[in-house]
């Protein structure tokens, strides 16, 4: 707020409708260390926000020659919501570093991991072998999406400058050379008009951030899936009491996925608040506005908050092949039973098809044998070998076009400028 | 869904994975109306999804011999994501269309009302003067703006082609060609790889829905607000029954502001559902896809019908600058108040220009003297003429920038080939 | 809305403001086969809601002579919101016989798994031994508190009779007579006053039915993770297509998670919508009101379903001993480090005892021996023997009160009239 | 939870689990201001929640002798979800004390109101005439009933005290005395059992909260409209800056909607997240739990905030009868045409009726000449004199019920205590 007084001020003086010495005097007096946020939020309750009173302080500060050019001819939301743009393009920048922390940590894993077979789950049931390197190519490119979508959401942040009422009266002649003054030196765009009850820029990042924090939430949960212990194909970081318990010794907790998870449900709700604060009324809104700042600062900061806790969960992640391996085992030949139902499809028709397999899983399910031999007694042979069985269920075979997509991410990261 | 059958189908027999006379088949016996949406329904249920029993429907439709052909390699998701995009395409296709005849009602009334004065309001009360262009500007503005960010959402809606883990293992070789073929047939763009568990998109284009439908609610309780008996600056259309009351005769209801408000806050609390479910476990969610079917489909329906609702209100809306001029002249000079504050800062300095302006409010409010006159009687005869101040409490001539900014907002609205 | 309608004619009639003939005439025309509730969809767009061409039929219904005391007095609101207490009160008793049958089921595998050893896990990691009963104890629990609130919450369903703007003017002195005759013969409460615009009742309704979605949520979820194939101590009912897959016959879903997780998600956001609908404008609201319709019907359907969903999965619930036995020894014995650190703190102090623990967790985790005897190694004897700490270790003595907890259960559930 | 953990130490030394000196010792260390929330907070990241640094510090303070009994048996969870309970209880007794003064503000109103006429408005506009005292009936009934909502859900808060797993086997036998101890120390009632992953305590709790913060928009919302400058029927508090701008020195803004309205809306969204939270892993959640925790604080302050700014709303607030008259007479003679139509379809039947009242609107609307002129020049007369006309459209003695209604609202407060 003081870098937009300190920038109105200044671009009044261009146009000569503040004194040159009053600019100095408040660009000297707007030191954020000045300020006691606490006071000013408590008295923000009797005006209704806080600029009025950290105008007054700003007032203050400069002295009394200077102390009328302060704010002049803005209203406190041209202040506040300038304010929330400088806000939101700081913060989005540092979210934005995690986010390529993070993806490039993704396809760090996507490279290592290309060939490494594991148990693709579906409703977390066994589904078909995949890599884990096309899971973490899953959340590369979801997390190069949600980046870019949020630098979409940010690359035109508006000026806010409108005076009272939208029209700018208050600046007389000089008001369209002061709005082009100050988007200049705060490097903001400059609206078409102004935007004080027309939030469809905070819309759009809220909305963004959301898809941030549900993107982060997506990947930190599969993590936590496939930390369990029954599972054990992964395992975050550990050291210093991270994913450590208060009373039980042997804990080793996927903490990222509670820090994401309550971070991430929390952003969830919240953007609703800024979608249902659109409607404001007329030219300033009585609480819908007021509902934003709160919000907007939460929303940066908790899926700020989550990106960063994602990107360092990735970057400590150790990934355990040879349980993948046991666990694909375990899930049996079985998991290839698509591939033996559509070949055996071609070969004899859909109807024989499913009745033998269906067969061999009954028998699979309840005897010793596997599910090749089963097929073979349910007379899977009548149509093909027991060595075209034997190579039909062999997981490693039949990871389709895996290595293309995680191509295709590897090459669209980069494209991006990503690691 | 059947579109997507039928496509899926055509491009398998492009690289000869079905024989052409099975793609024939399919695509005769892919007739909508040979399809029961309520049974299909009641028999989701059980497999957990809609597409399990449309395609049993459709192999019983389709004939013995080619049966087996449909629904080759895909899963259920494929289906039924990929119906999603077309869906999303053709109902936002028809929002567009809303929202562009929403945006040139507003430019129009935009024109006709450059210069109708009218009082501003902030916190719903007065503020400054301001023009009804300005205030349509505003809206015009707003919408052009909900409506590219629509766009872009919905401007690389992707197919959805990966079989049960993502892998499409299903189509071996040929996978990628199939996706190329389809993607082709369909108009969907190929995504970087299967974005079963990544939804982003949906995301995206919920995100969109949500500003579209705040944008309309923002429109029409602007327009409640103005068709309140008290305050009567405009008027919706009448005619065939469209606002009255099942008891009240004289009654004249903001109708649009009704259903476009119950529209939107549903919009509002659904879009919720679209982040909260993008975290989506391993290869297929559990719960969490199946929240957004409904939810994706309402989003449409509510945000579409409160695009169309505020363009009618639009479309019928009828002005009356007499009640803008009368509510003005209501409000008094003291709207002029923060004018008369600044010019006498810049003459008297701010201690003395504020003592003046509060005395005369102070005594123009309890007294039947105008605000000119009590500023007399406070002394601001001392640095401006009464002649003066009869110029500065003039309405008319304080709307600053409202005349630039609805020449921006108009040659904004038509570079974007709005009329 | 017929029932309303019928109620009302024939309060009216015994306070002598409707003729006896015409009462007869509405209560034989109110059938609701004679409307075609499409077609009252499709008017009520114009006049913003269904009861205006509802009336209109029904007046065609009722004939020439009886048509002028349909809807005698009433407004739109009045019928809707009385229509929608009839609607609530029927589909909350039907949800609260699923919650019973709910209950019911978890009593009984309570009473089952009573000793049923298992993994306590928290954050997705084994915690502490427990029992399967005490697990079912705790849903049982949860589930009689939803269904006791959701009693609470409709126990005195109110009237809605006040006219246009709740005065209830239009019957004159015989308002309060006729609202308690209309109360009488509906079974509804007479409220303290017309509640339009003063919503609590329906934000008490909404809330217990987001307690009823999520409870059931919280059940079905822990069964999808106990159904995963690599922990596997529960499985859901399978056959005649449930659970099936479109493309993997293997597979096994866990459809009942997918089902409430579907509809649980859809009713958290929805919750918001009647929450944010209280703040209703003067005596009638605009928006907020609309937004409510649907919405309480969604919220009935989706936390009726829900319930529904997870009586049908607890009554097939298959239990799996074995695998709980067999998942409590692969855990092994640092399952049981809390006990261990917390008797050695007793008789050694806390740092030794942490000492000690940490060298027998590390040396255990990392060699193939047992947490026993790698205590033994890491000085435990010490303080205690070999002995004594194999009975640290055993699991099955240390599931504390959980016996105690499921008599309580089992008793509060008792109480409550649960079998 | 520092009282927790003291609770816990001084119930655990009543069965001989902890020495009596190291409770001494932990009550004495246990002083809030010995420790910094901020140090605290920052050490929770890695931990995953502020127990395990506050217990760290805590045993620090205590001293090493005693060190060891600091939080003995307890979880994390136990503490905070037991610190939970007593921060809701504290601050719903100070929320219910501002409830307490709010409903007898609008009493107040209520008895100084009772005859005062005024518009009724639906939808935003005129309907039917009603009193000033029958809507702040309204407000005082929705207030109570919103109170004891509140009430019936803080009424029996449970301790949480079950250990890592809820079993209580940390406190061997002791258990259950231990949980009555400490239930009974603070006043909290001993649960079922232990509530760790069933959270529904916490979600009636939100519910309640959500209601009120919605009643208090409702009310603070209401005022706002009322206080629109063309409306002007009442006024809230002016003085030491509140609701003043800082530019406009002519403003008098409705501060309360505009604090109570930001406050209602992030409340609305925020219940979400505690339904949403509902379905928690096993017996810890991953992320669900997490979630709750700065939430519920949320919703306390906001719904406190909310409720503070109305009671002090209504407490200052000056309503002015005279404006309500002249908008009514502004509204015309129509406002009674529901009664007009009533009374002549009794006499004429319902098509010569509506006829007759719609010429005479028709008239009244487009000519100077009153309704009831327009109503004898169209016919009315045939039916009734120009004295009985008169007497209808007279809005005094068409309130109704409203003497009643505000009897049973004021009776009803006063039955609850209230004055």
């Amino acid at each position: 707020m003081l870098r937009a007084e300190v920038a109105l001020a200044r671009a009044e003086a261009t146009v000569g409708l503040v004194p040159p010495s009053a600019v100095e005097a408040i660009a000297a007096a707007a030191e954020r260390e000045r300020f006691d946020p606490v006071a000013l939020g408590r008295a923000a309750r009797a005006s209704g926000n806080p600029v009025v009173p950290l105008v007054e302080a700003l007032r203050t500060a400069v002295g009394e020659e200077s102390a009328q050019w302060v704010h002049w001819g803005a209203t406190s939301q041209d202040i506040l919501d300038t304010a929330t743009m400088l806000v939101v393009r700081d913060a989005t920048s540092a979210i934005d570093r995690s986010l390529a922390t993070l993806a490039d940590g993704c396809a760090a894993l996507t490279r290592l991991h290309r060939q490494t077979l594991m148990v693709g789950r579906s409703l977390l049931q066994p589904a078909l072998p995949t890599t884990f390197g096309l899971k973490t190519a899953g959340w590369l490119t979801a997390v190069d999406r949600a980046r870019r979508h949020l630098e979409r959401s940010v690359n035109e942040l508006p000026l806010q400058l409108g005076g009272a009422a939208g029209t700018l009266a208050s600046l007389g002649e000089e008001g369209p050379a002061v709005v082009a003054a100050v988007a200049d030196s705060l490097s903001l765009v400059q609206p078409v008009l102004p935007w004080h009850t027309h939030r469809q820029q905070v819309a759009e990042v809220a909305g963004a951030l959301a898809i941030v924090a549900g993107t982060a939430n997506k990947i930190t949960y599969d993590v936590a899936l496939l930390m369990q212990a029954e599972v054990a194909e992964v395992s975050e970081r550990t050291g210093n009491g991270r994913g450590g318990s208060s009373t039980l010794p042997q804990k080793h907790n996927p903490v990222s996925a509670a820090i994401v998870g309550g971070a991430s449900r929390r952003v969830t709700a919240l953007v609703g608040v800024v979608y249902g604060s659109l409607a404001q009324e007329h030219e300033r809104a009585v609480g819908a506005w007021h509902a934003e700042w709160a919000t907007v600062t939460e929303l940066l900061r908790l899926s700020g908050g989550a990106a960063a806790a994602t990107a360092d969960c990735i970057a400590g992640l150790t990934v355990h092949p040879d349980s993948m391996a046991s666990n694909l085992t375990a899930a049996g030949q079985e998991l290839l039973a698509e591939r033996v139902t559509m070949e055996l499809t071609r070969r004899a028709g859909r109807a024989p098809a499913l009745a033998v397999v269906a067969d061999a899983l009954a028998v699979a399910g309840g005897s010793g044998s596997t599910f090749a031999v089963a097929l073979e007694e349910a007379g899977a042979t009548a149509w093909m070998s027991g060595e075209e069985i034997g190579a039909l269920v062999d997981p490693s075979t039949y990871v389709g076009s895996s290595d293309l997509f995680i191509d295709r991410a590897l090459a669209a990261h980069e494209s991006l400028g990503g690691g």
